[in-house]
């Protein structure tokens, strides 16, 4: 038997889909949605990323705002910048891409953003009030694991959940999010013993460790649904001079034959995180505008 | 075989002998850590416990502030004397004591409190940095109850714990911290599937659920710490009269004969909790004053 293949493209293009259809249905009241978007300096991985932000915001019909700052921008400015956008009554959601250079404490500057307009969920007020069950923005990647999850089986309740890896980004978001689905969750990482065991006992395993395909198939409990958030470039000596192939943290071959439903990478999780952003965008838009 | 009982009250006399010391080593310095503590209304047992918090304030050398307003004092009258409290100097530790009548928003009032000086660790600012990893006001009880966990077991590195309970004062923030001490954790509540054999997986059990005894012996694994934040009244047949007894989540004789070690009901887990909010004034007075 093979696991169903969680197609995370298919999944985010009807997210997005549908939160066309929101916007345009609130465009009649004269709301437009709008995400800031904040790059410091020159990383490739992230101007890619903050260029396909961009382009899917105002596909689905939100307005889109980027600044781009040089990589000596000091701390102050971008400060500055942020206090800027949480008074700018057109944005509904700020994102600061992430890294940003080592001149600048990423803490205060996520601290600065008004949590209200906090898209990425990384504000301590936005991780409180998800660990407290208060209404806030959710971080985007653990909210697109989820939703996967839910494809594949609408109804978590009760699910033992294993969620490897203890990130503030991933694994304790998602953890919480589990949570509030009613599953039963254990949170393990690298000082955890015997984790295939530990990941054996889940119904629904998340890895999110960032170590290529460290998750082997005999981990995998039959028929457990496997969300592999890692993205891993390694050597794939198969295509010969230097190339590189996109694992995740699961070995996908061997996980496939045991799993009920598995999602790939490329392909899975990643396309959901910047659909997820939009859905933030617009919840950002609808409780600050009412 | 019979388990360590771990006594609550050692331990917490214990750490108010050193917090006493602490606070005369700064007294030199003219700073004294001071505690407000509000009471809104008659409700008996909140009576007496803030009579115990006050003098046990007092015991260790801190000034107590005590505010008793009357059961039909307005929100706003709550809310400003918050913001006086916020404001004053002398006070580095604000509790509110719940439950508050019904015609206030708890919610509202501990979302007022400047989250420097919340002491419960109840705000979403704290719950966030414990969420997050980053330096705050820690809710009582779980602090109490990974200090008696410690007690028993120095390093707690790679456990596997299972907290029973998901409330935001006791199991969630228990989780992280345990989270915090390297444990693998697992959150179990009453949507869990066969509980008695998720418990057995515990090398740390935290039952906290307020079902009287719920937690049977064959739930435990033999040689595992027990810990027990259950404070249950139930009848008390023996003692004939009407009369009543207090007992834990855990049936505790049962528990007992099979776990390494565990806290009684009473004298475990509760005599911590003012233990732990007269460590956390200190703490709130060193930060914020430097």
């Amino acid at each position: 038997m093979s696991a169903t293949i969680i197609d995370g493209k298919a999944v985010a293009a009807d997210l997005r889909s549908r939160l066309a259809g929101e916007v345009e249905s609130i465009a009649g009241t004269g709301l437009t949605p709008g995400l800031a978007v904040v790059l410091v300096g020159e990383d490739a991985a992230s101007q890619v990323y903050v260029r396909n932000k961009a382009k899917q915001t105002r596909e689905i019909g939100m307005a889109s705002f980027e600044h781009r700052l040089s990589a000596d921008t000091p701390e102050t400015d971008l400060l500055a910048l942020v206090a800027r956008l949480n008074a700018d009554d057109a944005v509904d959601g700020i994102l600061v891409q992430l890294p940003l250079p080592d001149h600048i404490d990423a803490q205060k500057v996520i601290a600065a953003i008004d949590p209200d307009k906090d898209v990425d969920g990384f504000h301590p007020v936005n991780a409180g009030r998800l660990a407290t069950g208060l209404p806030g923005l959710v971080p985007c990647t653990p909210l697109g694991c989820v939703m996967l999850a839910k494809s594949a089986q609408a109804d978590l309740s009760g699910m033992e959940a294993v969620v490897v890896g203890r990130s503030n980004i991933v694994g304790k978001p998602v953890a919480q999010l589990l949570l509030a689905e009613n599953c039963t969750v254990t949170i393990a990482h690298s000082r955890s013993r015997d984790l295939p065991a530990i990941c054996r006992r889940a119904d629904l395993l998340v890895a999110a460790v960032g170590r290529p395909e460290m998750v082997r198939g005999d981990w995998i409990r039959p028929g457990a649904i496997v969300i592999d958030v890692g993205i891993n470039r390694v050597p794939n000596p198969d295509a010969g001079g230097g190339k590189t192939r996109l694992v995740g943290d699961v070995a996908f071959a061997e996980a496939r034959a045991v799993a009920g439903a598995i999602t790939p990478v490329p392909g899975g999780v990643g396309p959901m995180t910047i659909a997820c952003l939009l859905q933030n965008t617009l919840t950002a838009a609808r409780q600050r505008r009412g």
